[in-house]
């Protein structure tokens, strides 16, 4: 059974942050062997991609064989059925319409010292996808790694997609053609994440590498990072529902529901003001329970890390979920913009109760690569500034630099930096003499 | 002697290649010590940090005097000389100029389909800026640190500078006062970082770490990461001066050694279109490493890491740069913004001849805490963005549902996930029984 705790009770907060706290990952230290597979292939290249690939996923590869051709690609998205390409066309293009939107502006202004600054915006030159094989291996996942790279204007997007005993989801080859991806390589693990970040004799090098992954791809990333950039390490994914009385308890319970089917690790919270509802959603749920096909993970993650909160009133509902940061939270209350103007930490937002989160994984617009395990205090989900960098720009004119170079005088020398100081004295007394 | 290069050498590309893969920086692993303190931190609160102090520092602190009174605030800063004083003000006040034209927009839009769609921006909440003590202890790193994370809300911004010996520097204080910082404790090190991390009896824990630091410190933010945010581990500074042949030798020797007279590992390189230049600079760094007050310590960076390489043209000299991805970049050559569009991966470009870097690092506006070793090409200077998080927001409406669910329910049984297709279901059955 979930947790179910009220504001009222006398141990709340005790029992508030031991949810918060509880600890739902172990992840296995493979932190060894990663080191060693990433040595290997900086050392040997594509002969250790190879043998790894062998190892691994049970599958003999050659160099030439690593990539996917154009005619395999082409074939593997000809057997999408016709429904699940329309369904993967119209999510590419919402998502790339709400990315489109992010693409931040250069800006260049002259001060009244006379001096110009700014800043340009200029893309990654190449980045590198991580998308998981066999069962984990999500199409939208794709769209939403790929598509604001290629709005950020990356040139070169390479994805690497192990393919476990050759088996292929032709699905995540049309994401990969609908987001403009330029490589796809049937490769996996810590190995494909060496590969990308260090390069091999097929593979060249990448700036940057996203994608979830297992605790070998999560190490993997940990380990490259600063040789090249990485996105976030994601933990099981978290949704919280705060919902007044005036709700369909199953619409609440399968929303809970489709966070908890992913992961026995994943967690999913309802916070209410109204008691009565968190009994009859939490009866929903059992019900729901009885016949699910991922029954069985979503019933574990549901009785390991699930809660039903009673609230006094919805400022209450907004400092909790503050609290909790969650990376999914979803208002199904009659004023719900009133109520996420007060909740100040989450990954995203999902507005009434004709806004599931399942509508955000796949085709509202924003992305579903969101911040978990209450890091939604301090970073956001995936978007297009992640594919960009910001170059500070600044001119002086002699007139500035008379303006403002004195100060960076006095400044070098409290610190100690002579040289600092002379590179601004020595143009000073050029001015001063002509 | 630094390196001499030309691309026009047949050896050119191997010996480029070396000077790239120079390894600047030998960090100790002293990763088992700042585990060790961590978890001493976590487990005894400010008793192990007032220890530590005692042991690391050589100062005898209380849970009261851990954290500067604002008496002694005042004190210290009275202390400033009034030249000084005055040259930070103007520092601050143009640094907070530019930085409050970074925030960036909140956006929210109805689509054809009738979802309403956006993000908000929020800041977090409470931010802590670790400054280094000692000699390396900055004025301009803490404005440089602070300002951007008080334009962008941060409510609590809590400082740690290590005091050894008891030894204050007034600037320090003055520039966090002028800042607009809130706390101010003197303890430092990996237990600084621990204790803003994880929270003692007398320090709040933070939501975002930033700063410059020693070995233990950058080892100690590796460590909290995921718990908390943090910005970049910088390594050693470089600059890469761009220069045709009419440029002053001296200014650019100079602009050259106000790199390398930070650190033996800082890296000063020079492209230059014109070889009798490249000579003349060489000979004026000759000149002022005989009198520079850190000419041990530029002459060693000089020797072991500078270069000066000569290009057919500024093309060529682009391609390199790009290659290199400089920290800081310094164009002075006839057309500086021709030459920038051509640059796309650097830190900071500093347009022009009078723009020496040193005005960057105090008072021309941008950030002085920007990529190193390369990174720049996937990542970007300290900026406001990086107090900020963006939540992203959708909301359906019943029609919206009708036109975008079908989608999602579809993708959502691709991808085997049940739960996630049923909350779509469930809200379009009761739209087609109404």
């Amino acid at each position: 059974m979930p947790v179910f705790l009220s504001t009222q009770d006398a141990d709340f907060e005790a029992r508030f942050r031991a949810l918060l706290g509880a600890k739902r990952e172990d992840s296995p230290d493979v932190d060894d062997i990663v080191a060693g597979i990433i040595a290997d292939v900086r050392a040997r290249g594509d002969r250790a991609v190879l043998e790894l690939t062998t190892r691994f996923d049970r599958l003999e590869l050659t160099a030439e064989t690593l990539r996917f051709s154009d005619a395999e690609i082409a074939a593997q998205c000809a057997r999408v059925p016709e429904d699940e390409r329309r369904a993967l066309e119209q999510a590419a293009e919402r998502i790339r319409a709400y990315h489109v939107r992010q693409m931040p502006a250069d800006d260049m202004w002259t001060d009244p010292e006379g001096a110009t600054l700014g800043w340009r915006w200029t893309a990654v030159a190449a980045a590198g996808l991580y998308v998981p094989g066999g069962l984990a291996s999500y199409p939208s996942s794709v769209l939403m790694n790929a598509i604001p790279a290629k709005v950020a204007g990356v040139e070169r997007l390479a994805i690497c997609c192990p393919t476990p005993d050759g088996v292929v989801n032709p699905l995540v080859l049309l994401a990969a053609r609908l987001s403009g991806v330029d490589e796809i390589y049937r490769i996996g693990g810590a190995q494909a994440i060496a590969a990308l970040a260090y390069g091999t004799e097929t593979i060249a090098p990448v700036d940057k590498i996203t994608g979830p992954g297992n605790a070998f791809v999560a190490a993997a990333k940990r380990r490259v990072f600063g040789k090249v950039g990485i996105d976030m390490i994601a933990g099981p994914s978290e949704i919280l529902v705060i919902a007044d009385g005036d709700n369909d308890p199953d619409w609440i319970a399968l929303d809970l529901m489709s966070q908890a089917e992913h992961d026995e690790s994943a967690q999913s919270l309802l916070i209410t003001t109204d008691t009565g509802f968190g009994q009859a959603v939490t009866e929903a749920v059992g019900t729901r329970l009885e016949t699910l096909e991922r029954r069985a993970i979503a019933g574990a993650s549901w009785r390991d890390f699930g809660a039903v909160i009673t609230v006094r009133d919805l400022d209450e509902a907004a400092a909790l979920s503050n609290r909790i940061a969650p990376e999914h939270l979803e208002l199904c209350v009659a004023d719900p913009e009133a109520l996420a103007d007060k909740c100040t930490h989450a990954g995203a937002i999902f507005l009434g109760q004709w806004t599931p989160e399942a509508i955000g994984d796949y085709v509202g617009g924003p992305n579903h690569v969101l911040p978990t395990a209450r890091s939604a205090r301090f970073s956001s989900g995936l978007n297009v500034l992640d594919f960009l960098k910001r170059t500070t720009l600044s001119k002086m004119t002699p007139e500035a630099l008379r303006a403002i170079g004195p100060a960076a005088e006095v400044l070098a020398r409290s610190e100690s930096l002579e040289a600092h100081g002379l590179s601004v004295t020595a143009r000073l007394d050029r001015l001063n003499r002509d």
